[in-house]
């Protein structure tokens, strides 16, 4: 099986904070992605829109998309809820007929639509639901708690804040420093990125942490540090329970925290605007409270999303938030993620040495 | 259609603490249990194995079970993960074809099972499984802060404890004083004896708060009072991800905690014996932060399972609690709900109050 050349889905909603699945995609396997679907931006390239992601074409309809040159067609865009916008049907369908794969992190799986399915099995061609968990999922046990590596969590102000991003440019700077670092992904973007995982926001909510611990025990072997990716905030009023399962079945020692410096209030509920994010030493209590109720376990550093500030704002961010914290604090994407490895660096030296002597 | 008689099979498992679905049905609704079907028990009544519920007999076959005229065969108890033994098909597929309708709360859904499925269609009876969610179960959106009645949530030092018992005693005693109140129900056991409800622990986990949210919508129409049986532990280390957005989803007022005072370690890890259960005032503090991080929120009462103490025990325990939380304590199967009644009767006034000067 050759690498599949992606095709994104992101229609109406290609942004650089909307579209958060397609971004990802770019930002990590720009090689990968030969063009970007949505009617809004047809015409710019992915850079014009994003800022990144070079001379990578939007175009308008599936047509251009297909003369790319594809081989699997990525839906790119996350509607609140997971639901496919009814009218891309067709656009799937004939994408199937040209012979492409589907890939879709959405909570409607694709291969359960009878069209789909029937034109993928008369195409040959395969539908990856990614979202889709596995049918033999435990109840957790704790037994994450056991396992060798420093396992470190990334926690949010609220969703789409960074967490995944900052886990993956840490993975990569700690591995450039020679520490045996693996990824684990929980959500339908990372396990794009990464080619293994559990989206556990999909899973039935009994098994929400033992999806957690057994991606904890799959990412331990042959690893000094876990990196594993965070879901939603701890007051999130819609996804909440999702955080905390993950934050309970992965029995994380160290803790990573995250935030869109210029977000004020939990983003799904901005028309409203009824729940402020409160300050980041709120959070911390909050997480390290409640992680330690199961498993020891602490905030050892703040990363930051500064996409939409200046370059003196971003690093007034950063400062402010590393005196309010007493923590290392960065934008890993901006800035580097220097700070962080070297936090993720001391806490695994601390963490070898404490089960050295326990 | 006629309300249902049921046999109850709570097979090998059968006890005071273990068989928790067929205990309560048997408690509330003890005028429709025909007998209990445990090969362990058999021959005994089950006033000898519980300590209440009268001349009900248990059986040791499916077909004495059968001969004492059920119109349903009711799964009573719950296995880790909620999966069915293997050996109670053939029991369940007698059933059906003696006439009987199956109502189970298991994971793992009945009508799934292709022979049940094909024996229920050809003797034309219903196989209700509790356990399935809606299909259009919305992301929780803080709507549950909009309602008028008092929203009181049990919460609980660990499953099992008593929650749903502990709301079900409540509502009794509220509509006993002529507080208008509607008991909720979030799990299986509460849906059969309510005869509506999502088991928010079987939805998928970004739909928990969403389940509970519209629970806690349709709970309100014509109540002053919506009691919710709450679900697991914020602390436990497989469930609290259902804990948790229970909390947010439901937006309660005032909380309700649980706990069964003989117990030491967070229970379906009692082997293992790692998670000790901390003081009632660090689940206080967990809980009102925690909650109140969505919709502010405060523990009101003490609500203890006292079952396995003696009556002088018990009443030191009740006391205790009381000391220790500043709060009214009571077990209210074993000493009456009055306490907990008066807490629920002044925060509904005083909610009533809040809302009328906002």
């Amino acid at each position: 099986m050759t690498a599949p050349r992606f095709l994104i889905v992101a229609d109406g909603d290609f942004s650089p904070m909307t579209s958060k699945t397609a971004n990802s995609v770019i930002r990590y396997l720009p090689e990968r992605t030969v063009g970007v679907l949505d009617r809004r931006q047809a015409g710019r390239t992915v850079q014009d829109v994003l800022g990144f992601g070079g001379t990578i074409p939007v175009v308008g309809t599936m047509r251009e998309g297909l003369a790319l040159g594809p081989t699997a067609v990525l839906i790119g865009i996350a509607p609140s809820g997971g639901r496919m916008p009814a009218e891309w049907r067709s656009w799937l369908a004939e994408a199937l007929d040209h012979g492409c794969d589907l890939w879709s992190g959405l909570h409607t799986f694709l291969a359960d639509d009878p069209l789909l399915a029937e034109k993928a099995r008369a195409a040959g061609r395969r539908i990856f639901d990614l979202r889709r968990p596995p049918a033999d999922l435990p109840i957790a046990s704790g037994l994450a708690k056991t396992v060798e590596p420093l396992v470190v969590l990334a926690v949010g102000t609220d969703c789409n804040v960074g967490k995944m991003t900052a886990q993956l440019e840490l993975t990569r700077g700690l591995n450039a420093r020679g520490v045996r670092t693996r990824f684990v992904a929980t959500g339908q973007t990372g396990i794009m990125i990464e080619g293994w995982g559990i989206a556990v926001d999909a899973v039935v909510a009994d098994f929400i942490a033992g999806a957690a611990e057994r991606l904890v025990l799959e990412g331990s072997k042959d690893a000094d540090v876990v990196l594993v990716e965070g879901q939603g905030s701890i007051n999130h009023p819609g996804y909440s329970g999702v955080t905390l399962g993950l934050l309970h079945g992965s029995c994380p020692d160290a803790l990573l925290l995250c935030h869109q410096s210029s977000r004020e209030y939990i983003g799904d509920y901005r028309e409203a605007a009824w729940l402020r994010i409160p300050p980041l030493s709120t959070y911390i209590r909050l997480y390290e409270a409640i992680g330690s109720a199961v498993h020891p376990t602490r905030v050892i550093g703040i990363s930051l999303n500064t996409y939409d500030l200046s370059e003196a704002e971003a690093r007034r961010a950063c400062e402010t938030a590393a005196r309010e914290t007493g923590l290392p604090a960065t934008d890993p994407v901006r800035f580097g993620a220097a700070p962080l490895v070297d936090a993720v660096v001391v806490a695994r030296a601390r963490h070898a040495e404490e089960r050295r002597t326990a």
